[in-house]
């Protein structure tokens, strides 16, 4: 246990000899696990925890039972013990024979390609980067060193990944921008080349089934840091700033540019050619039709400053009170009118 | 046709020896078909219908040149009456060459596993289950009884499915939740490993490109004979009861509580950490913030029980008129102030 | 530059001689790229612009440096003159030798199977059509000529592509409506067997991870020349006519009929059952509960006309402010009702 706080830099509180052999939630920790509690919200499951060792915050008093190690951010330092206990698994380096290999594309021997996997003419593979079954890596498309591509993930022709990135199962990136232009003779949509490409940049983590199209010209930019939730759609020349959160099922429109730090919450839609600005925050379901400053907090389809959104919702919700309100006064107005004639 | 009615136990009214060859929606069935009409809406359809049979409600008079087929409730008759027309197609039991099965999985000698499919070391494949072309079964996991994974299903390492489960086309079970720490100092988003599972119980269906997420430790569960549809989200710890349908393009966040029997409308959001009670139905669109009682009905976003939603919903759109309505009272209120002076 | 201007049919302000080697946004095009400046929003870019030519509609005064090309519609030869400088890559025909092709499939010797994608017995594949890795076309479906699926698409069993049919990758074509009939004395939702198919017609594109589903009984089409973009959800017996744009994340609901040359908006949601006319455009993120009228604009969930949406979406705004007005109000007249009293 000493160890783990030293690893977080934690002091121990209680016994700093007591065996840890995993980690779990303040509900299920038992005795010889480890938790956190980092949030006042869950002081009765902290209270309530059978967990052997807590991860608290300065101010903690000491407890009878359990080994607190204090750090400033729990959960972050949660994150770390996690990771300790479930390090990423190993995959033997190679290419499977039952790979889909173009002898014109560069894998890294230390890199792995499984069974099923496409790699094709001039892409490149790097070091420790692992190419689960089913994925598909266009022509000239970079890998960089110790991603991850779940199984059946698409990256199309010529876009680039940097390192560590980790794409989740049925995520595509690089297909085709939604560009058309109408011809009232055909009549017809016509379609506009998108002859772009996608840059995932370093530490970039996009969930399953996600969505990051080719810009038609130049590129769609994903920046460093960044993480994006499972069924989110990223248009073409979209330019998301780094270390934001893109929650699941959002939807960001052509050329529309996401800042530094930004959260948009679950189901967010962000019209095209806007900006979002830096450490901007939306919430849930929100749609963004205007540009939005930095460090503002959004809400509301379409969004306005969140607690304009609290206020105007809660006059919604007084809303059929309010129009009784308006008929009785305006029969009382009538009942004056009356009077005041002589 | 005596037999079909026999086979869902109903009485038949007018002639019991038409030869039915099919079934189809009361607009599409011919003399030789047989249809149903359940919904007093579809009135005008069934009286229109040339169906030579129709699996009716009791009370409904006889009919000149149909023989109407009455059950307690014609839509379960018609699905159980389809069933039997349409078989579920038999695959030739047995591991394709041209898949990729460890030599320590366990696949049943009696399951289906096509060309170009993936079985990981441990995991194992029931008895008459199907994995079509593309599927990923990751290590350890496990397919029970029955099931039938379409073509590019992706099941990830662990996570488990009961018999008689139904996966489509593009379906990720087991992705990684989307759970990160703040670094400040990085700075960086640190991941949280996700080193739980999921567990599909009997008789769940889930649609094409729809996600469920693996715990981050412990289990995401979905319950017993819940059907799911298309492009879902499910997030990690998420625990869905039994018997509940969730439509296309609903997202339900971390470890929210899915009750009994609930629905879930198009493109719901659910928040994590609530609870919506058993039998609750949710209406398309809606927001929920907050724990859903037990068999209440709500709308809107953030929702409110349905029938408070639709007031404010048509109070919404007087709202231009009520603002009038107020301003020409004002000016009334300041008529009668004015007399009032001496 | 002046074959390019007569390919598309326009005249040439400026120097024709000029050469041109590609094409840009305003922003990024260089003294050898041609650009494009339909819409005067667009002004400040087009004044800035360092583009060798630009296409830019009637009445556009000549520019110093820059060769203008009048045509009567900048966008729509933009997108034709793009199609030359990027041309559809050709792909050589033949079957990989590690496709999986059943000896029952009919694959013109004018297209392309790459290895690892399947096609099922009595399945059809025109000439110039190309099958990328992990494309999935089940028994008896039928892909036509110049058709392209990407990476890891699905077409289920006996669904027909017209031709000239983009499916971007992740696309599902064909998989089960969702349709159950509920059996309280299971308790179970029993499956209603979606027997019927998808039909998609000629100059269709689909989006990354969208889904179309088939039919319960008969077709479910998407009509010639409708664009769909990614993650749409399209459910059983839906018929979107031809023309459409279908943006992201949209989804509609069974049996419901599109007409022609309609725009949904991102995130929208249409119910199941009725119709949405032609030409109707919807808003983003709305929800359409009832039929809409040809040629209307509508907003909001739900869906009104736009109109009043935008009146009252203003009006919403100032409920707050409203709110208070009332309460001022009704002090005013319990004012005067005490003065009148004697």
């Amino acid at each position: 246990m000493a160890e783990l706080a030293a690893h977080v830099g934690g002091e121990v509180l209680g016994d700093g000899a007591r065996p840890i052999h995993g980690v779990r939630t303040l509900e299920e920790a038992g005795p010889e696990q480890l938790s956190f509690y980092g949030n006042p919200r869950y002081r009765r499951a902290f209270e309530a925890s059978r967990a052997g060792a807590v991860l608290v915050p300065p101010g903690t008093p000491p407890r009878e039972g359990t080994s607190l190690v204090v750090v400033p951010l729990p959960h972050l330092a949660f994150a770390r013990l996690s990771q300790l206990f479930h390090p990423a698994p190993r995959h033997t380096p190679g290419v499977s024979p039952r790979a889909h290999v173009h002898p014109g594309a560069l894998v890294h021997p230390g890199a792995t390609v499984m069974s099923g996997a496409t790699v094709e003419r001039g892409a490149r593979v790097g070091n420790r980067s692992v190419l689960h079954p089913g994925v598909y890596l266009g022509e000239e498309a970079a890998v960089g060193e110790d991603c991850v591509l779940y199984p059946n993930v698409t990256v199309r022709e010529h876009c680039t990944l940097g390192d560590r990135v980790i794409l989740h199962s049925g995520c595509v990136v690089g297909a085709d921008g939604f560009g058309f232009a109408f011809d009232p003779e055909g009549p017809a949509h016509v379609k506009v080349p998108q002859a772009g490409t996608v840059r995932i940049e370093d530490d970039v983590e996009i969930g399953a089934c996600s969505c990051v199209d080719r810009a038609t010209v130049g590129e769609t930019v994903v920046g460093r840091g960044t993480k994006i939730d499972n069924l989110v759609q990223v248009a073409h020349n979209v330019r998301v700033g780094p270390l934001s959160i893109v929650c699941a099922q959002a939807g960001i429109s052509g050329s529309a540019e996401i800042g530094t730090g930004v959260v948009l919450a679950g189901q967010v839609g962000v019209v095209g050619h806007i900006r979002v600005g830096d450490l901007a925050k939306v919430g849930a379901q929100s749609g963004v039709a205007h540009d939005v400053e930095d460090g503002a907090v959004v809400s509301g389809s379409p969004a306005v400053a969140h607690k304009e959104w609290l206020r105007n919702s809660a006059a919604l919700g007084g809303l059929a009170d309010l129009v009784r309100e308006v008929r009785a006064l305006r029969r009382r107005v009538e009942m004056l009118e009356k009077e005041g004639t002589p």
